[in-house]
Order: C-alpha cells, then structure tokens, then sequence
C-alpha cells in the first residue's frame, strides 16, 4: 500500500513538472536525454556496485551521495521515450512503444527499487545497501532484457 | 563571504564525495559522463530559459523542480575533466587543462550562480527568477566562451 502510494506520488510529480508535450525540439534530442540520463545512472549505480561487491571499501558518505542521485535521476529517462523517437536509431526496442503498459511498469519498478536504496543508503548500513543494492540491479537488468538491445 | 563559505561547502562535498581517481575505468567513459551531465544540465536550464524569457507560460512548480535538477547536475561534470581525457576529440578546449585555476573558478563561479537560481524558484517570484536565470546564464556562456570549442 506504501509502495503504491510512492507510486502514485512519483508519478503526479512526474506529471506535474514534466508534461509530455514540447520537452523536446526534435526526436534526437529526446534519445540523447534519455540516453544521458540513464548513463549518468548507470555511473553512479555502478559506484554503489563496487562497494555492496567490495571492490572497493565502503564508505558511507560516498555510498549516500551516489544513491540520492541515482533516486534523482531515475524519474528523468521516461520523457525521453516520446512518439516520434519510436524509429530513431537507438537500443531501445519497439517493445517500448507496443507494450506502453509493461514498460511503464518496469520503470516504476526500478524507481521503487532505487528509492529504497536511497532509504538504505541512509543508514549506513552496508548490509541493508547490498540487499537493495541487489533488487534494484534485478529491476535494471529485467527492464533491459525486455525493452534494450 | 557566505558565497564563500557555500563555494568551500560545495568543495568539500566534492571532494568526499567524487574522489578524482578511479572514477571512470577509461578516459572515454570520463568525456561521456561529463557530455552527458552537461547536456541533461543544458535542457533543464534551458526550460527555465523559456520561462524566464516567457516563451512558455510561467509555472512555479516546474521552475522549482527544473532548478532543484540544475543545481544537482551542476556539481556533476567537472570530475570527468580528467587528465587523461584531454587529449581525446570533444569540444573542452586545451585551455581547461592548461589553467586549471582559471577553469575550476568558472565552474565555481557556475555552480553559484544555478544555486543562487534554486532559491530564486523555490520564491515562486518569476522577477527573481529572471535576474538569477540571467546571471546564470551568463556564468555558462563565460565559461563556453573561454574553454568550449
């Protein structure tokens, strides 16, 4: 219930400060937003990887800094995905625009998971940051399988 | 001496938090990252631009959350200046390398100027806005202007 109230909330802010209408000039800028935003994500995802897999000490600081961006900017790639960027050279699958429902799904999904990494983050605790650490790649890597080349 | 004290936070938050090495495992995924930082930076900025300039309707709540974006992504970029990406094809001019000084007061002075545009949204005062929108939006051109291609 908690989560579908999150939900809810992601998506009117989404709404609200990101309408679908006139964010992009022409379709390539919107495949190279979206395409900036989830590779900024991927860095600093990546950074929160090295320490819940101990390639690199942890540090509390550093792993709090780089989940609240990663929270950040996990609300950004979706308005990148628009209608008239369907046919542009890109990874992104037709699958994005055939199954509008099941995609959406996976972004909120991946927006839930990295949220409540953002929340372990916030402890301190290593372990509570490698369990959600691992869910939140899970919901990386399904959404890629599904919907990226 | 508060803008001071703010630029020194600003550092210190930097500093902890990106520390310069082993950030990026190759010079290209440097250029990438600070492209990409950039670019998302310049369309946020950029529907500020369009209500500062009243192209678009004037919106409080978009204001804010598109300044909250700027200032987040405006810490991002400098850390992928690395040394070993200077010499790799992109717009930084040599000059970014060459008078760091120089280079590190622009972005300084940048970073400033989107934080000082953060609480003008967060007034909901579109005069404000407009003032720090154009200060802003000066501090990039200064810095395009001196250490972009």
């Amino acid at each position: 219930m908690k989560l579908a109230v999150t939900l809810a909330l992601v998506a009117t802010t989404l709404t609200v400060s990101l309408p679908a209408s006139a964010q992009f000039q022409k379709p390539e800028d919107a495949v190279k937003y979206r395409q900036s935003a989830l590779s900024l994500m991927g860095t600093h995802f990546s950074r929160l990887g090295a320490m819940a897999n101990g390639r690199v000490p942890f540090d509390a600081k550093v792993a709090q800094d780089n989940a609240a961006l990663v929270e950040t900017l996990s609300k950004l790639p979706w308005a990148g995905f628009t209608a008239d960027s369907e046919k542009l050279r890109s990874k992104a699958k037709p699958e994005i625009w055939m199954d509008q429902a099941k995609f959406k799904q996976a972004s909120e999904t991946m927006m839930a998971d990295v949220a409540k990494l953002n929340v372990a983050a916030k402890t301190g605790n290593l372990d509570q940051i490698k369990a959600a650490f691992g869910n939140a790649a899970g919901s990386c890597k399904a959404c890629h399988d599904a919907f990226r080349e």
